[in-house]
């Protein structure tokens, strides 16, 4: 297998990715975008993702992106890594619906903070939109936080979808939201974050 | 294995998993939610998914949400239907990818027409939202007309991405966009709109 090349920028969703391939302990040269550069609209960059957005992964095979795919991709790449339950048909079903909501609706809800442009050209409507996202975010931790149980997403075992939530509850203080009003997912937190490969992935990131 | 309950209602990307069900062959019974009388917010339904939208499946194991979570479940419960490359940890990441972009990006912009309540309240931000649903709408088009290529998503082989896109394309008139700049795109939906557990699915939700 030919080393992979890792596309990411501080501060994004591609942390979760980053994780799971030092979990899987996947061999891969990091490539940091520049956002403040707006690196991610590089005609280089375009070239390899034309979505103009992290995570991105080249592989031997060909490139991926969207990080719910990246991640049954890395667990299922690495199965020996143990990061999905991928023997049981209806547990990574779980998995993925975890990873979906995230990507689909957390995610989205975050992103209308800074990224308001996708969707409306007036800055009053991106005002707007700048308003409701910690009310939304409060009430997506508050959904997560009712089924959180045991230590990690799915229960006893640790899962690419820790990697994934850890990110998104790393948005919260910046989003006006205070994790203290939910005690399992700062638990969850504190746990994920003390993990080598997520102070591994943070370190490289720092730079 | 029970019947399964499957929860629907007309008009929604629900209409993917509802496809990809039939293909496979699976014995459910089919719910659909009447959203104009808010049917998605009655209690019963809000027991069964708290996240008060559809698709959700109800098996012996347990409940199932997200349109991605849930075509992959559908494909690898029933192999012997050839609806995901299961064998192909790569090809299944690229059919993965593709039905992340479709939950997390395209279905979130066509959102942004009717359900502009979910990211501001004032009335005209979701002005402000639906003038740019259209524009988006293209761009997320001609990304995918550029990489479609053969007769399915994947190339040569139906797969549960193309049930997917098929419902997602469907969404294109009545967002002001014309498919046919999109030949392509165009020639994928009149492919699909013909197989039969498309037009039992759809059938199935006139009623
Ligand atoms: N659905 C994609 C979303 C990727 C995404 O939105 N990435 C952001 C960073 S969190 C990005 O690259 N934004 C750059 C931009 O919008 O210009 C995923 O989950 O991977
Ligand atoms: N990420 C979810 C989104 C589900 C979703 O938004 N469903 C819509 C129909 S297309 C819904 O039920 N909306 C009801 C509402 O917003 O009240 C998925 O892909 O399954």
């Amino acid at each position: 297998m030919s080393t992979w090349i890792f596309y990411s920028a501080r501060g994004t969703c591609a942390l979760a990715t980053h994780i799971a391939l030092h979990e899987a302990g996947a061999a891969f040269e990091l490539r940091p975008l520049d956002f403040a550069a707006k690196g991610q609209q590089a005609p280089e960059f375009l070239s390899v993702n034309p979505k103009g957005r992290v995570p991105a992964l080249v592989t031997e095979r060909g490139i991926l992106t969207e990080t719910p795919a990246l991640l049954a991709f890395v667990a299922q790449q690495f199965p020996q890594a143990r990061l999905a339950p991928l023997d049981d048909t209806f547990a990574f079903a779980k998995l993925q619906e975890f990873n979906s909501y995230l990507c689909s609706t957390v995610h989205v809800s975050h992103a209308h903070k800074h990224r308001g442009a996708r969707w409306a050209d007036e800055p009053e409507a991106h005002e707007a939109m700048r308003r409701k996202v910690g009310a939304n975010m409060t009430a997506h931790m508050t959904l997560i936080e009712a089924q959180l149980s045991g230590d990690h997403v799915l229960g006893a075992n640790y899962s690419v979808a820790d990697a994934y939530l850890y990110v998104v509850s790393g948005w919260l203080a910046g989003d006006g939201v205070d994790i203290a009003q939910f005690p399992r997912l700062q638990a969850h937190r504190q746990r994920v974050g003390q993990r080598p490969a997520v102070l591994r992935a943070e370190r490289e990131l720092q730079g």
